[in-house]
């Protein structure tokens, strides 16, 4: 029997307040209205943006909310006006969405699309409205996603159809980390071959730079970590040297700026600490090394350094979601994972199910875990 | 009779300790050694860098020195080895070399130099010693120029010819400040047709960026500046917009932001005060702005901003003589300016001899003065 047009009951995980752990319940999520989409997640990541927000320390966290951004599944129905997906296609989720018509989108310049920021901004539907119900009250949409729940609705511009023949359990993970790090060496820094690449912080983000320094012919990636247990994660993805700050009796921009003659020509900040973020841009060589901010700091923190820095040619960037705009090339991320060119795999150390989402949390903070894949219908 | 190969005695400015008048001293100019090259300097600039280092701020600054290096001369003679200029050839000298071998000159990506770098810092020649002597003692060098002298030395990769038809009261100004402006807009910045454009700062430097920006077709060119008096000056350069940032009742940024929809293309700060950076950088349009640093800070003195502000696509950067490589590139702009391209005239708002100098560090920090050039040889 169809569910189109039809409330749907499933179970979510639902994040009532600040710094408690998520609550398994049933709840009511509205049919789609005019372009948006209704889709049964199948699989979803946990990423430390979904705990940081959690936590309550992100001041823009509000509650209570649907967690969750990096989730893969099936469309179950559209509304009006949706032309970009039909019910049944394979789709991932996208937090940074693609109108295709915005001054951002048109630029050429950004995947920022401005479209429906204010709204998702707010966690609600672009109607200014909520699509989930439980226990007689809205739930707030996360990130124009919220992934922990087993149907979910978003905006038409924030989701894409790939092929289906690329497994979700997999293709979930593309909708954040991999992506976030391969688009910000192939994209945002698009690092040129030859070239000497530093990379501060080897989870799941930092791993996949390497797989874009890699795929650009980077002639030297350098892997900075204070777990060791790092080190054999980082070769496995192609890093030619690996570093732990904490072993070598000097600042870390100045070690890495003497063993590279100068600096990098490439550096990359994972880790969200805006001292570590300081010294991947103070490791770039002068002249021309740039410098990549991908992880997300604190509220209220600030990077810092002395503008000589920048008057002597480093170059200090940033950017979301690898600089990638998800309808226009996300499908070509999973050409490159279906023909082997891009590790997917590998990622994902730990598998639970949605009752078992807190425990996911945990693992995610141990320094095994890579990605911790929820499966979302076999609970 | 011909001075080469003897030592020259001749007037010079010498900074004798911070903090002090400059003193106009019989100073003896050793011949040049193998590759360099002796210059009877025709006129000079005077900029704030002289300024700063003389107050004794520089923690870099060492006395007794010969400051100046927005120079203009004729070779007087050349050391062995020096194939680049030849005797009575109109030359600018450069505080920016260009060797032409060196990894930063090869690499096509920068202007900075490094053949001669750790000696120009000490206010050596390149062989470690000094051309300057008076009153018994040797004078270092300075920024490897030392125009406030009659005759100076120089590395020849740190000197330009240009055509001799050109008057050497204006190109002085292309050794610093005209280029650094101009080519921060048309080099670094290499800025967009149509795009929009703020400049923090309407000196030399500021006024140059205009130039740029206009030269490069930029549809609205914003000057901020706390100096109402620069309103007609900007205007005069090609701004279409002046900011009084101390009355529109808000931070700059935010008024920028309003303004334009949005911010800026592109930002240059000329002023060196690193809040007026940060103002820069965040009056930046998301997803695509940059902010060039052109400005000299204090010692000391962090710029900061939160890394959202770079994660949601803005670019801080920075350059040093606008980027320009002074043996390859500096010619052009001379041409530029003999064909009416490049305004350099409308610069020059004092003139001073050489006995006057301190007058010149005077009038430099009274409002209505841009550039005052000094004459070397009418005393």
């Amino acid at each position: 029997m169809s569910t189109e047009g039809q409330i749907i009951k499933c179970k979510a995980a639902v994040a009532w307040e600040a710094g408690k752990p998520l609550s398994i319940e049933d709840i009511e999520v509205l049919p789609p209205r005019a372009n948006e989409v209704r889709i049964q997640i199948a699989y979803t990541g946990v990423c430390h943006t979904d705990a940081y927000t959690l936590s309550g320390k992100d001041p823009e966290g509000a509650f209570p909310i649907i967690l969750g951004h990096e989730g893969a599944g099936i469309v179950e129905s559209v509304g009006e006006g949706v032309t970009n997906v039909k019910v049944g296609d394979h789709v991932v989720a996208l937090y940074t969405p693609e109108c295709k018509e915005c001054k951002f989108c048109k630029s050429g310049k950004t995947n920022l699309c401005g479209k429906i920021r204010a709204t998702q901004g707010r966690g609600l539907m672009p109607d200014g409205t909520s699509r989930f119900r439980c226990k007689g009250q809205d739930l707030l949409h996360f990130m124009g996603c919220s992934t922990f729940s087993q149907y979910t609705v978003v905006a038409d511009i924030s989701v894409v159809a790939i092929t289906p023949e690329a497994p979700m359990d997999r293709t979930c993970l593309l909708g954040c980390g991999i992506t976030t790090g391969y688009g910000a060496a192939v994209v945002t820094a698009n690092v040129e071959k030859g070239s000497s690449v530093a990379i501060f912080g080897a989870g799941c983000v930092g791993l996949s730079v390497i797989q874009g320094a890699v795929k650009n012919g980077a002639g030297r990636i350098i892997v900075v970590d204070v777990n060791d247990a790092k080190e054999e994660w980082a070769k496995k993805f192609g890093a030619t040297e690996f570093v732990n700050p904490t072993k070598i009796g000097k600042p870390i921009q100045d070690y890495l700026i003497e063993i590279t003659d100068g600096g990098l020509d490439y550096t990359f900040d994972c880790t969200g600490n805006v001292g570590v973020m300081r010294a991947a841009l103070e490791a770039c060589h002068k002249g021309w090394g740039q410098s990549i901010i991908i992880g997300v700091a604190a509220a209220g923190q600030e990077i810092s350094t002395r503008p000589f820095q920048l008057v002597t040619g480093r170059q200090w960037k940033g950017c979301a979601f690898g600089g990638i705009k998800g309808r226009s090339q996300l499908p070509d991320l999973v050409d490159d994972y279906m023909t082997g060119k891009l590790k997917v795999d590998e990622f994902i150390t730990h598998r639970k199910t949605l009752p078992e989402i807190n425990d996911a949390f945990q693992v995610m903070h141990s320094g095994d875990c890579i990605r911790c894949v929820i499966d979302m219908i076999n609970l």
